[in-house]
């Protein structure tokens, strides 16, 4: 198996998706709000990178069943649902309804690698579920990091640094620069991944923004078992063999 | 002083360019090789992003007074003068010359970052020589890793990290969440950059192509005393008042 990383989703090339496993990742905070979702019952999620595309979306499925989901620069979009907070996403509110998700960088990084083989959203709080169905897959895998608007987020690349970790462990040897740039970047804040979140530079925003209980949320390593997969452009949990 | 670092040219946003000192890195190979050419005598390198700008600019200059020098996928480029490597700027060859300079990724980093208050061209073998410019400089610095074909290089990052360094150490505390990530691979890195080189993706492929000796010399910190700055599109050696 080899692995390439992207820091941002321009930076990947149309090939390097094809016939691979594809991971997603946005640490803050859209795929750990993910986790959560499917984790607390939703029926699903369909992830779109307009807002044009969201709401031609919801008249098809009808408003009943549909949750509008998402944010602009951190915060809840005007007339929708429900936020970027995966405190939001309580089973009350969502169980079995279908969620329309759309965030400024993590829905973009979903939409973009919906061409490969197979995609899973990883974060760290579905660690050992994403990781087991990974690393049971041959497939060459291409890690795409959400980043912010194009650019790069430190979280994201450290959350994928924990992937490489553990599948490097298992013997995997072919990294690109940014696979391996992300390893070092694990090793050097894994022990204190609460600390990179809150120096990281979107960190500090939600913090401004009054977010701060997220990012202790989005720290915890392996606090949900669930595996989010895209099966015909929604994203459903799960279950893995492994 | 506030730094952001951008790890390909794409990345960054055109304000993060206006009223900026620009710092473009390309380690293996056009940093270092513009830093060569400009010691051993160029008059003035013209960087362009296109062949078709190169073509138009001998035009203009002349062909007897202007040298083509580029390369496409590491190698000279068909009915050029030179290449890519620093070896082939000999003084004899390039003395007072006009170069037309047409490499893939510094070129295009070069171009794109015109637009800042300064533009300097860093690399390990002139570091000396830009820091002193960069750290007598109160404006914010941009520095643009060139990368390969807009993907992330670690040895850009690397380069980038030893002038931040350098910076913090100067009493620099705003570091965006790219130029924090350059300083850690640094760190990692600095006792061994020619192994670091020997590693990275662009480097193996130079390896491949018989340019292994060119590593060892972009590896070598401070080997040259050189400072060159973009002056109305032409980078010319500038004297450092430090």
């Amino acid at each position: 198996m080899k692995i390439d990383l992207f820091f941002t989703p321009n930076e990947v090339k149309e090939e390097e998706l094809n016939n691979r496993a594809i991971l997603v990742i946005d640490v803050l905070r859209a795929s750990t709000t993910i986790a959560y979702a499917l984790h607390n019952g939703c029926k699903e999620i369909i992830p779109t990178s307009t807002m044009d595309a969201a709401i031609e979306l919801s008249r098809k499925i009808g408003r009943d069943a549909a949750l509008f989901c998402g944010e602009r620069e951190g915060k809840k979009i005007e007339g929708f649902d429900l936020g970027n907070s995966p405190f939001e996403y309580e089973a009350e509110k969502i169980k079995d309804k279908t969620l329309i998700f759309a965030t400024t960088n993590g829905s973009k990084a979903i939409v973009k690698g919906s061409v490969g083989v197979s995609l899973a959203v990883g974060s760290f709080v579905n660690f050992q579920a994403v990781f087991s169905y990974l690393s049971s897959n041959p497939d060459d895998l291409s890690i795409i990091c959400s980043g912010k608007l194009d650019q790069f987020s430190i979280e994201d690349a450290v959350c994928g640094g924990l992937y490489i970790d553990a599948l490097v462990k298992k013997g995997v040897r072919q990294l690109n620069d940014a696979a391996y740039a992300a390893l070092k970047l694990y090793e050097i804040y894994k022990d204190d991944l609460l600390e990179m979140l809150k120096k990281s530079s979107h960190g500090r925003y939600l913090i401004e923004l009054g977010f701060e209980k997220d990012l202790h949320l989005c720290s915890e390593i392996d606090s949900l078992k669930v595996l989010p997969m895209l099966n015909e452009g929604r994203l459903v949990r799960y279950e893995s063999k492994a």
